[in-house]
């Protein structure tokens, strides 16, 4: 995305691109066919969950006023509209915790003001609404999302964190409340002796953990040993959405001389019953408000319009990371321009408006990448077993499977043509290159060269199924709980705190900020295990003084930043102590750290730019085999294998601080064993000269690999052949 | 061990073998230092808590007549007592729960006999002990151990399972009994109300599944990649002691308004109160016992001296199984004998009985193994980093840690002479092989060449501190508890629970019975895992559907074993069942199954001896590379690392139906990718004729070492070096 500040030419330019691209979000997402409701049931949960908790929260603190009810419908009202003309159909939007606080300030504001009192309240929030749209308009016409260029990787990730700490405070502070009697509630019921608020406790934690550590354990389903392989996959892709289920059945275990209330479930309101839409024509009382009000709701409006600012462009961004390869453009502007009318209407109706989300815009993304990995690969093992029952050569096999791998692509590729060629391409030359070399490449293949399971995972580069299908799905989901609302309120809270923290967990795995903490407490003797798997650039790159003292720094900025949170009203305006970063990186940070590590730490583009030179003189040493790899660009591949989730492996071509000769240097920091490699060496330096790289393609990665086939199939009547 | 049936034959010889090696084991126990204290805490407790538990359980049973004071005093005599005297000091004794049944049976029995009653019951239980004890010598001097060689692992390992089935019930049973009224309690009380049992219940949840998950994971933190060396270990030896202190201390968390019941404790009588000591001169009423119920002892003293010769020599078996690679010899005859005058003590004395238990016994060789392995593993480190700091040479270095080996080995080998060649020769000569064919077996080594910590986890073989400290110290910790009763009493009964499912669960890894029934479960296309981790030789060599039909067997023999425990008091003659294998093994299976198939999956003595000449004529082909291996000798390796407890590899060189012409056959099922193995080929097959096996040194092994070591030290400030 360029930097334009140019009025208007932000969303002209996002316009034209997601047009491109329209029809497909659609086409693609209903051939995905009936596997698409993993995703859509996975971000359903995630959405409506804290939506009910944070309307259940928006109901005591505006003595009724708003509810779930309203909740629910402003997330199911903006999805809807945001999945079908908003820009990045990878956003999902729902209405937040500072939301929730913004309305309950404005509540108690507007109770003791005796012009506006409880009945104008949602009117005069109407009129905060109109302002926030006002001034969300003119951020959008003025191209203010161009800023989002500047926001690296420290900014959005430490966001992620807060967010993450702020889910796990919600959850332990409700399952810490689950001891107390609740407020507003008649204290007199039997439920609520001392007795049965400790029984209703402990139960609560025997639910909330049951929930979050099965919640987990299914998660990871993909890659457990025992089990049929659709089972497997049905528990990865619906364990989540099950186990709430299966822990809302336990808690119904309990029957005989157990009170009504124990465990606490849900407290929501009727929507079928008269008066629940009463405040939804607010827009009659508006013109009730006195004018000295309607100029004063510029305020509120200043901050809320600063954090949907932020809010909504950080949550596109870090559903759009670019380890995730998306071949669909962004939409900061236009997207933020349609925000502002979601407000505009959501105020006009009387609900709270909703905005974009973390940690559910990222895991959205990471669903769809999991369910495009899957297409591809049943795609490709159709492929490959066909050629190979057809006795292809090893040659054939691998332009079958290009072929099949083409027909699954994207037909418009808006951003670089060169890409087209990515994919498969680079995996199938090397292989077909180590084949001949041993001179079997036009021998019929077997199962026993080309192992079609372990061999496709290994070749598939992360794509993800962008379409608009999940997330208009998602939002009509919500819309639905509306209607399932007696069925909802049968979950117990507890079961809800389980999964606020389960939220918080899943949203870690992927941040490199968090991957550095847990670097920092990783034994000296068994940082080469970080090596083994997964991991960055930074970690072969970068010193680990450097990588300590960086990531020690943006712990302290974490900490003051969720110490904010905590002051009472000024604590929404956090988003202000992280944009600050942006200017503390761009001028503070290089001070203190070389410019090569703080690349490789959190490259920015703007530094990215620069790098270019250098770049391309590394490229002609490399020879075409490197050609492929996009200008400076990091190239994370993430395969969904060790942990039924993301690996992130980097071949990150680009120049860093441990690649200055690559011809010269051919043993780099990686392979620091030249006499015991050179065994297998004559193969491996041949075919990689990008030796400090950990691609797919690197000596290491082939090493592993090698060893990995000397082992496989059982017996002959045994065979390693997935069922699914 | 021989077959032998000549009276006092079996004894003599068990004497003879033990007292060549009876100053080792109190030198060699001595010489660990405190490490010893790791194997001992843990061992205690697994030995204490289950006493405690049945102590409680004889409390209700017999209406206070016996009581924990009771069973820890018999746990703890007879305990200190055989591991002076005792023959095998890796068997650990205890009150085990049969013996509760019996007193029950017994006092149940008195009870209602006038001429007995409450009061003489301790005098008519010391004429069955008396009559026990005559029988248990008779079984002794006539060589009844003998039978022991008949049984295979399909016996042993049922019964283990059969246990740890019986240990996860008595959890479950526990932890069920925690939301109900317990017997002989005022259930005036206020913590008998229905809310605060559902309390108490929750909370006993809360606290087993606490111990029970923290347990598990605290014992695997040698393997964690987080903290330093030093505390890892420190956490893996005495983690388990360290949870059950943590969740005691969380149950006096909630105190406010918590009535003092709640969670329920250990209920122990007071060693100090006057009385507690009365029963101890029942040798006195011995006299006063009618004498047709001195000559009806004979009777339960019949099928307790059945128990205790199966549950002893069966628990003393188990301990010593052979992947252990014990260098000292057993003692059945000996330690049944010794078990005779232990009975006879603890009936004139009026306690229990004790005798050797599952699973702590088996648990105690295996924490053996762990810390020999680390007290080698730092003396062979400490050699290599001098040899380094030296400049030595690979074969120099190889020879320093050969002779730093052979320091720290038993001096007396009783078995077997040739064995002494074992442990590192094999790799030593194989690896200064490769060395040599890269030239560099002279130059001086460094780090990058021999990464000392990876290396030596390799290369170290599986041996047992085989020595009488740490049984003595646990015996004399058991009976301390004695002194630390009123400690004791603040220990959660649900923390029990936990800790009796954490057994269960410990029992499990490492028993052939239980990964045949998960590889039942394992997905086909997942079975090539199981071949990557340790495995037993069966896998490799016994079609599935044999490995499916053999389980399936063992597995309803199990059930109908476990479904006879519920049968009142013919529930405890359960080992006639187990002892009923032996014959179905020797005469019943051999028509179901093929002899190698059978021979694999459940090697009896007998028959292995049958196989030595096809293994002579094996090993002539092999040439002088496979001469170190003992004949016929199933050698199973057990490296504590993949799960911070074992791992088995076996390189079984005995005869197997995969292994007809090692030599015109390079290409074994195990490397079923002739075309990419060939690659590293020219190394592996030179360096391993035994292709078929998966040793450390196997092609395979090997290979996936090399490619290990690709990976390795992370850059030149942040080498691996373990602080320890």
């Amino acid at each position: 995305m360029e930097e334009t500040f140019v009025p208007l030419e932000g969303i002209k330019n996002d316009l034209k691109g997601r047009l491109m691209c329209y029809k497909q979000d659609w086409t693609s997402g209903i051939k995905a066919g009936v596997r698409i409701l993993a995703p859509t049931t996975y971000i359903f949960f995630a959405s409506a969950i804290p939506v009910i908790s944070f309307g259940e929260q928006l109901e005591r603190n505006t003595e009724g006023v708003l509810t779930a009810v309203q909740t629910l419908a402003a997330t199911s009202i903006c999805g809807i509209i945001h999945s079908i003309i908003g820009g990045q159909p990878l956003l999902i939007l729902g209405v937040a915790e500072p939301t929730v606080i913004m309305y309950t300030f404005m509540f108690n504001f507007a109770k003791e003001r005796p012009e506006l009192g409880r009945n104008l309240f949602l009117g005069w929030a109407g009129w905060v609404c109109v302002w926030t749209a006002l001034i969300l308009f003119l951020l959008a016409i003025l191209g203010a999302c161009s800023i989002i260029n500047r926001f690296t990787r420290i900014a959005g990730e430490l966001f992620g964190m807060l967010i993450a700490m702020l889910f796990m405070q919600q959850a332990i502070k409700g399952l810490v409340d689950e001891f107390r009697i609740p407020k507003r509630e008649d204290t007199k019921l039997v439920e609520f002796l001392p007795s049965w608020r400790f029984a209703n406790g402990m139960f609560a934690l025997v639910l909330s953990f049951g929930l979050l550590l099965t919640a987990l354990k299914s998660r990871k389903a993909r890659s457990w040993r025992y089990g049929s392989g659709w089972l497997r996959s049905l528990i990865a892709d619906y364990g989540v959405p099950l186990m709430v289920l299966v822990w809302t059945g336990v808690s119904y275990m309990p029957t005989a001389s157990v009170p009504h209330g124990i465990p606490r479930r849900l407290f929501s309101p009727n929507p079928w019953s008269p008066g629940a839409y009463d405040n939804w024509t607010v827009v009659k009382d508006m013109g009730n408000v006195p004018v000295v009000f309607i100029i004063g709701a510029f305020i509120p409006a200043t901050m809320i319009a600063v954090l949907y600012y932020f809010d909504h462009s950080v949550a596109s961004q870090l559903s759009q990371q670019k380890e995730f390869n998306l071949k669909k453009p962004s939409s900061y502007h236009y997207d933020l321009l349609l925000l502002g009318f979601l407000t505009l209407l959501c105020g006009l109706i009387g609900i709270p408006p909703a905005n974009g989300v973390i940690p559910q815009s990222p895991m959205h993304t990471k669903s769809l990448a999991t369910l495009k990995h899957q297409l591809l690969r049943n795609k490709l093992v159709k492929s490959a077993r066909e050629s190979i029952s057809k006795n292809a050569s090893l040659g054939q096999l691998y332009g079958n499977m290009q072929e099949a791998y083409h027909q699954m692509q994207t037909p418009l590729i808006y951003q670089d043509p060169s890409a087209r060629a990515q994919g498969l391409k680079e995996l199938k030359e090397t292989t077909i290159q180590a084949a001949t070399s041993m001179g079997n490449v036009d021998a019929p293949v077997d199962e026993t060269i080309f192992d079609v399971d372990k061999e496709i995972d290994d070749l598939l580069p992360v794509e993800v199924k962008e379409q608009r299908v999940s997330n208009l799905l998602q939002s009509v989901m919500v819309g639905g709980c509306l209607a399932a609302m007696p069925i909802l309120k049968k979950i117990p809270t507890s079961v809800l705190w389980g999964y606020f923290a389960f939220m918080a967990i899943e949203s870690l795995p992927g941040n490199q900020f968090w991957e550095r903490i847990l670097l920092l407490f990783t034994a000296p003797s068994r940082r080469y295990k970080v090596l083994e798997d997964y991991h960055a650039t930074f970690v072969e790159t970068v010193p680990f003084k450097t990588i300590a003292t960086f990531t020690i720094f943006q712990t302290i900025y974490l900490l003051i930043c969720f110490g904010l949170t905590w002051v009472p009203i000024a604590g929404v305006m956090f988003p202000l102590m992280i944009m600050l970063l942006v200017p503390l990186r761009q001028y503070f940070l290089p001070k203190f750290f070389k410019g090569v590590h703080l690349q490789d730490l959190d490259a920015a583009e703007y530094e990215e730019q620069t790098a270019l030179p250098f770049n391309i003189a590394a490229q002609s040493e490399f020879g075409a085999g490197a050609s492929h790899i996009g200008e400076g660009e990091i190239f994370d591949e993430v395969l969904t294998r060790s942990r039924g989730e993301f690996r992130h492996t980097t071949p990150s071509p680009k120049i860093n601080s441990s690649t200055p000769t690559p011809r010269n240097n051919p043993q780099s920091r990686l392979s620091p064993r030249p006499s015991f490699n050179s065994r297998v060496g004559e193969f491996s330096t041949e075919q990689s000269p990008r030796s400090g790289t950990r691609g797919p393609n690197s000596p290491m990665a082939r090493e592993i690999r090698l060893s990995t086939r000397g082992v496989s199939p059982l017996k002959p009547d045994s065979k390693p052949q997935d069922k699914k």
